[in-house]
């Protein structure tokens, strides 16, 4: 196992244990006795002999025993000291509980600093500082100062807020939710949340995995783990910090910065991990996972005893893209037979008022056999004859006949009443409201389609000339240029496979005519100057020109206008650009995201994509089924499939381009953004065309970032 | 009181009263006595002389006193019977609890058709058939055969869905949620939900309504309820069947028609009523609503002892369109004299993880005194040291102080723990997830703006002709066409001042070519036929027509181009239009609701309307304040204010248009649909045109329409 020091230490020491009960000191020591530790404990503070009954050593190394993990709660000036001698005794692991590190600005930044040195220079291992602590239910550790014990179970939760986390270890006593593991990350100066999910990946009990977090601190390496893990269990991740106010707030509170949220979520759609927006969906989805198989289809069957209930189940599989298909005809006939006559047999399947154990078992046992139904869900209302017990037992026996998912809906039971106790007992996750099991089975099925999609290649282009990148940027690099002009970015783009229209130099009236006459009008004349940023406010530019005697006019205008107006320029004559036929017209973008690299954006383009904001984002480098999905995700889809009888767009000319973008971004690590806006794209087999390119670099850096 | 034979008997009748514990006839008898009811109780059953230690009658008519209310609980073959006696004995109401009515098929459509003949030849009011009966808690009436019943309160609730009611029932007294009534109000034959909202708005003892609904029975009378309810007590609708499936289900099981969702959204807002999701946004809004004040503002102040959780608050408020103001300098001054020197004194306002009740209680009184403070949600993690009971009990205390409403987030606890029955007792709602605190005060807020908001007027136009509109359509109505051709709708639209670009009929060449000179170039030449209506499909329209020269060879082209392709054809000449400029493309329309009456839509116009559905709804008739939240509302908005440094649109010009419409569809009762799109709107002050309408009329009916 991984982590062993901390997910399976066989002695603990608990520096700072304290007599009183108040003290977080008391509460680990306590905790960890009272959860059935199996290992070693002691105790260590220099002004006790005995605390709670166990001997109490002055400083970490007069223990005789080797130390495996030493949980600190001292106070934050004496962490440092404290930690040497952890180091000296050569302690496994250190869980720093204490406050006052990088949280509180500057100084406590410089004292984490420090810490992380003396681990690394004795080569521990560090949780925290500033946390709750861990708990591995298995072999009963509590190293917590959490006020409550979980129950044991098969799910395992990092959170990177010790407040949240007390508050789900809450929640998960009174809900009777079972942990595996709890880790309190706190500032992660070392281990982060990455590490522990790593840890968690071949660890046995751990069936699926929650995450609480504000903030990541390596991406790539998020990135890794989290799609190891995803592979082999789902990852479930409520990330705030999502908006402009919830950023402020989450850098105010832990000093760590909230990424770009957008490309958090973007990581997550990489990596198969489960993002949820509320902590609702959280526990919900937690409660599902633990215990139910995998939805293998989108087709649920809404059982229920009343109407009402079923409408609203069958209006929220709908709204989120879950069918409701019709039993096979055998089965239904089946039914009729054994259902009063006015029974409604379609989806949801009314198994009426007064309906028994029994024709809820029958209704079950139909969708078991039915070959169109994935997954159930199981709505019971408490009517008047209604024998919710009996109903709860049968549901939990015959769940066990298939692996099809079931959750329930019991309307209107307190968690602690028996039929909730008997569905729970027989692994049965129940919901308050049946809007919840449905979004609950979307993410389930969700996740399925995540986990058994093949690992497709990154979809790579030949035909790039690399050289030719580097020599166009390093004319902006040698003039402390991050901006691009329109010609270099376009020059960059043709250099990389983009199609942009064709464009050349001319350097003469005559030259300008061949020029035009060779590669067909109509086309653009445009000064040719790299002093000239905007063209078209100085009247260079001349469009829509149709003629060699036209071309000739407008090259002569262009360059004395240029000339006239600033007489600095250096001016080498006029570019002659093909015009661009109108098509439908799409964005493509890429920034550099500091955490996870580059990311991909496209959408539908001109003037729409401001107010519009019809967009999908990816992370690079992309899969072609990526760059698909990034434009199926878009209302510009249907237009580039062809509204009011439009042929289709030429999607692969497309794809192409995204694909060429991504390469390209990975490849120039200098590059912070570019964008196209529009790429006109053509009907099927007549490709696609960059119409404005903006490029920016990176500032050049004369010396390395510090660290 | 209205209704009062319903929400206040002096005496009931149970018919159908029976001694075995197991029928529905007991169990009402029994909740009418276990409840309290002061009035007299009166079983009827020709085969008993006792039940429960009441005296039986065999029938109604042997009951001596007057019997205000009447519940039924027979076969529904027997309930006309049953009625009839009733009718005689001059009951005032009647409750029929037997199903076996409209739900079942066309038989029982009859019987119930029948059953509410008989009420009316005797002048009783019916609630049912099909129904679970109803409670009202205020005088101990259970009239109902619910499992439970509840507690008394101020929430009032309707539902029209059993089940479902009595899953609200349940949840209600597991979650210690006091009801002033419950009204299941089953097939609504003959009272339906909006006579009971009518009832609730002088019911002192109602404080707030809750309904669950599928569909409506008569839009006109529900929109005039509910409008005159939610101008003095908030009024939650959770209403079903919105999606394709969730109204199959619907209709198959109470054989209501769910109508159209779009229009019953848009009668929400009209009303002031609350819409809600889901069952679980139904819950927490009526608790909230049924003690908290209503938040003035939209400026929140989230105080929390755990940053994680103030984080979550943060975004949820902020996506929601909530502001988390700073407190006053001077506040803040106070507050850090009494705060540990690292406390966030921002907002969140953190009163850090060792918070006693104390900090909590100096933090909501500075929340009271602030006057950037409208409403507080005050979130609390069980940590080590937090004292929770101490600090439920200041909120419930301190509350007290002031109209702004708090709200609760305690999260990890269980509903029967001790903090959370003093919240309770206290009356300050709590919820497990600050997210759904945030979208409870969103939705307070909103009604807070609807109900404070002043009676706008009805928008009206002058200038519009009503003769030439009927003229018009009586062309198309006498050849039996149902939809207007392109010239009628454009005349028509005229007529009714809409601006339609200038269009005259030219009888010969010469005529075409003044009246080109006379409008202005470019224009369009199109055919005069009343029977050509594909006239572009048959190239009898030339666009963009330059010079007179022009006009004149394009009138003779589509004039013998029609003549020899249709030589049946009426042709008049040709029509002369004036070519419309582009301009920023919006669409206007209208549909007429069978339940609601004319729908109003508004929306991005052009080809950009079907693939990206950027529109929003009201119901006609529009305010000016409508018209421009409709504009609002939508993404096209931002188009029409202005993008890339383009002036902002003609606004006036364009609300102009659609109070016309609106109008319009009053006005014109067989107008079933109108649609232009694109309308053209320019600059501001320079108008907008309609460039495409198109507009069907209602079938002709020889014969009224059957009951």
């Amino acid at each position: 196992m991984k982590l062993e020091a901390f997910l399976n230490p066989s002695s603990v020491a608990v520096i700072g244990a304290s007599r009183e009960e108040k003290k977080v000191g008391h509460r680990i020591l306590r905790n960890l006795i009272n959860s059935g530790f199996k290992g070693s404990i002691y105790p260590v503070n220099p002004n006790a002999d005995m605390i709670l009954g166990y001997k109490c050593y002055k400083s970490v190394s007069e223990i005789e025993e080797d130390i495996d993990l030493a949980v600190v709660s001292v106070p934050a000036n004496a962490v440092l000291g404290v930690v040497e001698e952890c180091g000296r005794k050569r302690v496994k692991g250190v869980v720093v509980i204490s406050a006052g590190f990088s949280e509180t600005g500057r100084e406590g930044l410089m004292l984490e600093k420090q810490l992380v040195s003396k681990c690394r220079e004795y080569g521990m291992r560090l949780q925290g500082p500033n946390c709750l602590g861990l708990i591995n239910s298995r072999i009963g550790l509590n190293a917590s100062f959490a006020p409550t014990s979980p129950i044991p179970g098969n799910i395992s939760i990092v959170s990177q807020s010790g407040a949240l986390g007390s508050a789900i270890l809450n929640w998960a006593g009174f809900n009777s939710m079972g942990l595996a593991s709890f880790i309190s990350v706190g500032n992660e100066a070392d281990l982060t949340i990455s590490d522990f999910l790593d840890a968690f990946i071949e660890d046995e009990n751990t069936r699926v995995v929650g995450v609480y977090m504000e903030g990541v601190k390596n991406g790539e390496y998020f990135l890794e783990v989290a799609k190891r893990l995803s592979r082999k269990k789902p990852l479930v991740i409520l990330k705030s910090g999502t908006t402009e106010i919830g950023i402020r707030a989450a850098s105010s509170h832990t000093g760590s910065l909230a990424g770009s949220d957008v490309a958090f979520s973007a990581a997550c759609k990489k990596t198969g991990a489960l993002r949820v927006e509320t902590m609702k969906e959280f526990f919900d989805l937690l409660f599902a996972f633990q215990d139910q198989p995998l939805p293998k289809g989108r087709n649920v069957l809404v059982i229920t005893n009343g109407g009402g209930p079923g409408v609203l189940a069958a209006d929220a599989c709908e709204k989120l893209g879950l069918n409701l298909p019709l039993l096979e005809r055998d089965l239904i006939e089946g039914l009729r037979k054994q259902f009063p006559p006015h029974a409604s047999l379609g989806n949801p399947l009314d198994v009426l008022g007064d309906a028994d154990e029994n024709r809820y078992k029958i209704a079950l046992e139909s969708a078991f056999k039915s070959n169109v139904v994935d997954s159930i869900i199981l709505i019971l209302t408490p009517q008047a004859m209604t024998p919710s017990e009996e109903v709860a037992r049968v549901i939990a026996e015959t769940s066990k006949m298939v692996e099809k998912p079931i959750l329930a809906s019991f309307m209107g039971f307190d968690n602690d009443s028996t039929p909730i106790r008997i569905l729970r007992a027989g692994r049965i996750p129940n919901y308050d409201f049946p809007e919840s099991a449905a979004l609950v089975l979307r993410r389930m099925y969700d996740y399925y389609l995540a986990s058994s999609k093949a690992d497709e290649p990154i979809a790579t282009v030949t035909g790039v000339d690399n050289e030719a990148v580097v020599r166009i940027k390093s004319m902006a690099e040698a003039e402390g240029r991050v901006s691009l002009s329109q010609e270099e970015a376009f020059q960059i783009a043709s250099a990389y496979g983009i199609p942009v229209p064709k464009s050349v130099l001319a350097r003469s009236v005559r030259e300008a005519c061949e020029i035009a006459e060779s590669i067909g009008y109509p086309v653009a004349v445009k000064v040719a100057s790299p002093d000239i940023l905007h063209k078209t406010d100085m009247g260079c530019v001349i469009l829509n020109i149709n003629s060699c005697e036209e071309v000739g006019r407008a090259y002569e205008l262009v360059v004395n206008r240029a000339r006239t107006l600033m007489p600095q320029a250096r001016v080498s004559g006029a570019i002659v650009q093909k015009m661009v036929p109108s098509g439908r017209e799409v964005i493509i973008g890429a920034v550099r995201d500091p955490q996870f690299g580059p990311l991909m954006m496209f959408g539908l383009g001109g003037i729409y994509v401001n107010f519009l904001r019809d967009v999908s984002y990816r992370l690079a480098p992309l899969t072609l089924a990526d760059a698909m999905e990034m434009i199926t995700e878009t209302k510009a889809y249907a237009l580039l499939k062809g509204v009011r009888g439009e042929p289709p767009a030429d999607f692969r000319s497309l794809v192409d381009v995204m694909i060429r973008i991504s390469q390209f971004m990975r490849h120039f690590k200098d590059v912070v953004e570019m964008e196209i806006n529009p790429l006109m794209v053509y009907e099927e087999g007549k490709g696609c065309m960059a119409v404005d390119i903006k490029m920016t670099l990176a500032k050049h850096r004369t010396e390395e970032k510090e660290k």
